[in-house]
């Protein structure tokens, strides 16, 4: 481990001193706001009514940040870095505040919020008080693109930063509880994928500081030359920053920084400007200091200070208990608070003396509110890329290979902007949008060999075979004020589902801060989904993300299922067009029948759901039957319905609905997108039986439309969890959701067809007898369905 | 590397020839299951009506697993080991398959797929084919616990089935894909939890063929150092084998797993006889081989073994194309199948030279057919436990701190048997369950400090910070016939929500496997749930884990929301007495209002859902309204509420119906717990306006009720995303779940009343507004709300 030995480099005791105060200030700051309602400068002694009702936040973790801050000032203020920190332990939001409220960025963002006594009682006031801000890194914190509630996607949201923001220095605080997780213990490869030509630094600082909640960490509890060689394997030079004595560390730590940035500047200019394409090994901080540092040692007789005890509030009875409220005071006082600011409450010019200036504040780097630096995405005419239709449902197209096109433009034309991204696991030309191969070759760092098809150094397509990346990554590059897709398996969508949740909530939150400028929508392409997944079975099919979603903030989530290639492409430029959004496109990449020309899509996809008249036999009046769809494989399926209905029932008037928008089922008060009832009474009727032939879970039809007139009449078939492997009509066969199943179903709900149209319900019956017997002799779907057109 | 090299041990000629006949004869029927539809022993030439007519499934990663069945089987039978093998490759189905055709099993399993001509005529035929069996591992494969369609969680399952199985040995094969997910690069972690006294082996396996789907992998590019680094940073001991030379392979791997097997009886013996309590290094092996192995090295003049193209099928034009179905033929007869098999089809005495006897086969093993060897779990009287109710609503319990005195006594019952865990990230004592320490300390095999409490090399609850490795882990320890329970705060639980549908297909899957004995159910319990994550604000505060898992199969799906401790001890107790379920149980950890009595628990939960008729003002006659609650919170606020109308419209006929199991609310039948109409309409009415206070988002209540008589009468109040730091009683306002909104909400919606109780309307929304300066000047809840009992 000598090697990466950090240099002991020379701090002067000057600056040593003053950076210990900015700390000292930034520790006082961070208890203040876990305990103190009033007195916030301890002007009189303590009193139990100077001290909150509820206790709330981590203090364990707060010390350790505080430290980062302070020495990322030294650093950016001393070299001029455009720096961003992701602070991956964001249960310590004291901290993180503190060191944006003394640079001044808080009070900028905040007036109300002043850099005084008056500012200083209410930062300490509105912390974990009703109205006021959360107790976590959030939306609400400047300077931060990363919630620091849900544990895991610290490095990757790094990374995303980092990407194609060459001068760009992205710190990231990593705990070592957080380290535990899945998605971080997967981030750490993507050293592999950071090219240091086109993309900014990246450096882990791992804070060990020995505990989470109630237990010890592993990574804190293996031996040094273990650590040392996990942190090695996984592409890193390690720089240890071992102490319990603030001055040593703060030697040590600003030599290690010294140090890394000296290395990663030597690393780029090598990759720039010697054009050297060996993969980098970029340094990294091991930093072990004590939980809850400086905090209580003990309390009531038990060790607090470095151990787990000190993880949220060290000292829980201090207004019920004189002795601990005796305790807190000493502990604030042991601060020196009369040093670090005046009587005004201003932080004192030694405090202020490492903090940068301006945009080069951590709380005010315009990279953490991304939107500021945001430019439209240049999208291409659509009719470039559309395929023609002379007639609905004659000739198959593959929608994904489409918009493969399309994308392959986009990526084109910012080919010099390089603010766009297309990120999936593994999947991209799975998912047949190979076509932008041609315009970007697959980020790679480490070795290729001459069998490689498509990796590239410089690449702006990134694949790993982990979701959890995908989204991490494109969450950090879109909140950093660039563009993205990620195209995925529809089934395993699902293992980011909790990653979602938590972007939509940030996007929620960050809707109602009007300093947060809009960012690019996150945007999902769900392919290869539950209907073609039948060569890989039951374990590839589930619709379910959708409904995940709808859960969520209606002002944040929309959803779409374009039913042909040419809506697939009009849904990609309005998704790749909208801001502050999660977008959900579900669309086919087998190939699937034309209905719509591009001008008959875009003005579909731009009502969202309406009326096919040319596959209906409604005549003016009212229909007898609704047959809606939405999704690809249900549109088929309804249209054959449809000619079916139109042969053997020549009389019946039958209306096609398709809907592509999914939110505008939904009541006009729940969701923007939201049809007036009257609207939907006009599409839908208010009293004739509706077949709904959806993709999904049927039941989500139903929590969406539960409310209008004609909700008693409709009837949903979808996917119902019977799967596994067999043919593409099977499955929709097994799952009630076939042409011969829609048939039937409209003669039984149709008032007195049951009767007039037996013959022709026995029909449908038979073809669905004669497909189980063929399909298990011939392994092939019935040469009727698979030859089938609508226009032919 | 050198210190870790295997010994190149001798093996015999004969055996060497003997093992790759085995492996030949396996590569030979993964290829014929992937293509042949007849002619299995290529006794004719080839035609294109042998031929499949579509060709499915993954042959590159097959010749790798094949090879780890055979060398597996080598050693089982030379050690008479006690073993089973997790597929992470699972997608190489036609591998595991061919192993347990070999052995037997597969027919054991399946007579009507005999070890002959005939059987291996239909083990070709069926594989991915409709009404066949799936391309991937799964359920239906004999001698696995693993599905292999959703990468990931191979590591974390082989751990569990090793926890508690002193002499077992579990193998696993770790994909160099797989190994890119986060919960798979978290699983490494693993053995700081494994104890060597009790816990069995697990000896990983990663195959480095080098390549995904369209990628080269990862790890497969990393320098051989860095990789090294890597795997002892993980804490193994890698062993190396790699190579394209079968003769050199075969003797390299069995050098290498007689290396491992012999270190690991040495930690073994060292740890169990010696009594030494060093963390143990556990040997791995590193097996390099080209991804499809033996197959077509070109095709059409591009390299095809050794590639990623030979993922899936690498001649696909078979059928049509005839110089590749002249390839294929030269193909298959490159294995000599007339060397491998009888000319009645029956695998020759060299082939199965090394398969092991009867349950020691890996297809045989009863583990990996848990519900064999699973025992009920000892569960004490409940009345041991129960909390004394004289009225209810006047005293408060934490009703997780109540399960954990049952759960300490069912730890302490099955010290010896040793066949119950607790998993949970880190959160068993913040969810209050820590009365469990008392009877069983915490898995660690890392290092121990003083300050630690509750550590134990030796302990049944396991925590790490990753639900990931606590769902994979739990998943191994049931799937082999064991009994356990997963703690999770209600809203991370979603980073599961992948892994648990993929359980809930397995379960769904095997309980149609009449073979498959059955299981103990999957249990959760979600706690610090989302109307008590007030403090920890937004991020924490998602109830959506109920949604997704009644997406999903219901006969597989449980959801229980007990409303206090007796009723929480009720139903854990029926939980873990199931079998083949996945059970949700929702429960609060902080204090909460008893309301039954254990004797009235017991009944109320035996119903499901029941009318509390002592809450409720109705007098024999049709109520005028219906207040019903589903959870902890709600009930307490529907409880308020009805109270209230008892205090200030005492002639009105109130109804209260509280619902336990969220599944009766579904038709019976959809759901086998679902009331019949007759039922619920008794509990509901068909016409009287109901208002539920619901735990989670509303929308779901109307999901599951939209077919009931009643359910335009229904109106549900629920979580609506509008979360942050606040107070307690603040969320529910926020949500418009409080007490005072249900008053208004029954007087808005009661026939008549709004005229006649505008001033109890009135009176509500003041308090409300109250509430609304109360919370903003104190930070606390306002004093009627913080004091309210329902008895005092």
């Amino acid at each position: 481990m000598t090697e990466a030995a950090p240099r002991q480099a020379a701090l002067g005791e000057e600056e040593l001193r003053t950076l210990d105060a900015h700390w000292r200030a930034a520790n006082y700051l961070a208890a203040g706001q876990i305990y103190l309602m009033a007195n916030p400068l301890l002007t009189e002694p303590l009193r139990p009514e100077h001290i909150k009702p509820r206790l709330l936040g981590h203090w364990g973790t707060s010390p350790g940040l505080n430290l980062v801050y302070t020495h990322l000032n030294r650093v950016i203020k001393a070299r001029d870095l455009d720096a961003l920190c992701v602070w991956g332990p964001g249960h310590g939001g004291p901290a993180v505040l503190a060191g944006s409220w003394l640079e001044g960025s808080y009070s900028e963002t905040y007036p109300d919020v002043g850099r005084d006594a008056a500012g200083m009682e209410l930062l300490f006031r509105q912390f974990s008080f009703p109205g006021g801000v959360p107790s976590h890194v959030a939306p609400q914190t400047p300077g931060s693109i990363h919630e620091g509630g849900e544990l895991g996607y610290s490095l990757a949201h790094a990374y995303g930063a980092a990407f194609d923001n060459p001068d760009l220095l992205v710190a990231c605080v990593i705990g070592d509880g957080e380290a535990e997780t899945g998605p971080l213990a997967a981030s750490w490869h993507s050293d592999k994928f950071l090219d240091p030509v086109h993309d900014g630094a990246v450096l882990p600082v791992l804070h060990l500081n020995g505990y989470k909640i109630a237990n010890p960490t592993v990574l804190s509890r293996l031996p040094e030359g273990e650590l040392d060689a996990l942190l090695r394997g996984y592409g890193h030079e390690p720089l240890y920053v071992t102490g319990e004595d603030p001055a040593e560390v703060h030697r040590a730590l600003a030599a290690a920084l010294d140090d890394a940035l000296d290395r990663i500047a030597q690393m780029r200019s090598s990759a720039r400007e010697d054009g050297i394409t060996e993969r980098v090994h970029w340094p990294m901080i091991v930093l072990r200091t004590p939980k809850g540092w400086t905090g209580p040692a003990e309390v009531d007789g038990v060790p607090v200070e470095g151990t787990w005890r000190a993880h949220q509030v060290p000292l829980p009875g201090v207004r019920e208990n004189p002795a601990h409220l005796r305790q807190l005071e000493q502990w604030l006082r042991s601060y020196r608070p009369e040093e670090l600011f005046g009587p005004d409450g201003r932080p004192r010019a030694d405090v202020l003396a490492c903090v940068p200036e301006g945009a080069r504040r951590l709380g005010s780097n315009p990279h953490a509110n991304g939107g500021l630096l945001l430019r439209d995405l240049p999208l291409p005419p659509l009719d470039d890329f559309a395929v023609a239709v002379d007639k609905p449902g004659t000739a198959l197209h593959e929608p994904t290979r489409i918009l493969g096109g399309l994308l392959e433009q986009v990526m084109e034309d910012t080919r010099e902007r390089r603010d766009f991204r297309l990120v999936g696991p593994d999947e991209t030309a799975s998912n047949r949008l190979q076509a932008v191969f041609d315009a970007s070759g697959k980020a790679w760092q480490a070795e290729m060999l001459p069998v490689d098809e498509h990796l590239d150094r410089h690449g702006r397509v990134v694949e790993i075979l982990s979701e959890h990346l995908c989204q991490g990554w494109l969450e950090g590059y879109l909140l950093t004020g660039r563009h993205g897709l990620f195209s995925c398996y529809e089934a395993f969508v699902h293992i980011v589902d909790s990653m979602v949740n938590q972007h939509i909530k940030w996007l929620k939150t960050s809707r109602q801060l009007t300093w947060r400028a809009p960012i690019a929508s996150l945007n999902y392409l769900l392919t290869s989904h539950v209907w073609r997944q039948d060569h890989n079975g039951f374990s590839h099919q589930d619709p379910g993300f959708v409904d995940h979603v709808l859960n969520k903030s209606p002002e944040v989530v929309r959803v779409y299922l374009p039913p042909d290639a040419n809506t697939l492409l009009s849904v990609a430029e309005h998704v790749l067009r909208s801001r502050d959004y999660v977008n959900v496109v579900v669309a086919g990449k087998q190939p699937c029948f034309d209905w719509l020309t591009m001008d008959q899509a875009r003005a579909h996809c731009a009502r969202g759901a309406g009326i096919w008249e040319w596959a209906g036999t409604e005549n003016g009046a009212e229909p007898d039957v609704v047959l809606a769809c939405a999704g690809d494989v249900p549109t088929q399926e309804v249209l054959a319905a449809a000619q079916l209905l139109r042969r053997h029932l020549p009389d019946l008037a039958v209306r096609v609905v398709n809907v592509v928008d999914m939110t505008r089922l939904l009541p006009h008060e729940e969701h923007p997108h939201g049809m007036t009832d009257f609207e939907y009474d006009g599409l839908f009727t208010t009293d004739k039986p509706v077949i709904f032939a959806y993709h999904g879970y049927p039941w989500l039809i139903h929590r969406l439309a539960y409310r209008r007139a004609g909700h008693p009449n409709l009837h949903v078939r979808g996917y119902k969890e019977s799967g596994t492997t067999t043919t593409p009509f099977d499955m929709v066969v097994r799952n009630d959701l076939d042409r011969y199943r829609l048939v039937m179903d409209v003669i039984d709900r149709v008032p007195g067809l049951a009767v007039r149209a037996a013959a022709v319900r026995q029909a449908m019956a038979d073809v669905r007898s004669r497909h189980h017997d063929w399909i298990r002799e011939h392994g092939t779907d019935l040469p009727e369905v698979a030859e089938w057109t609508w226009g032919g």
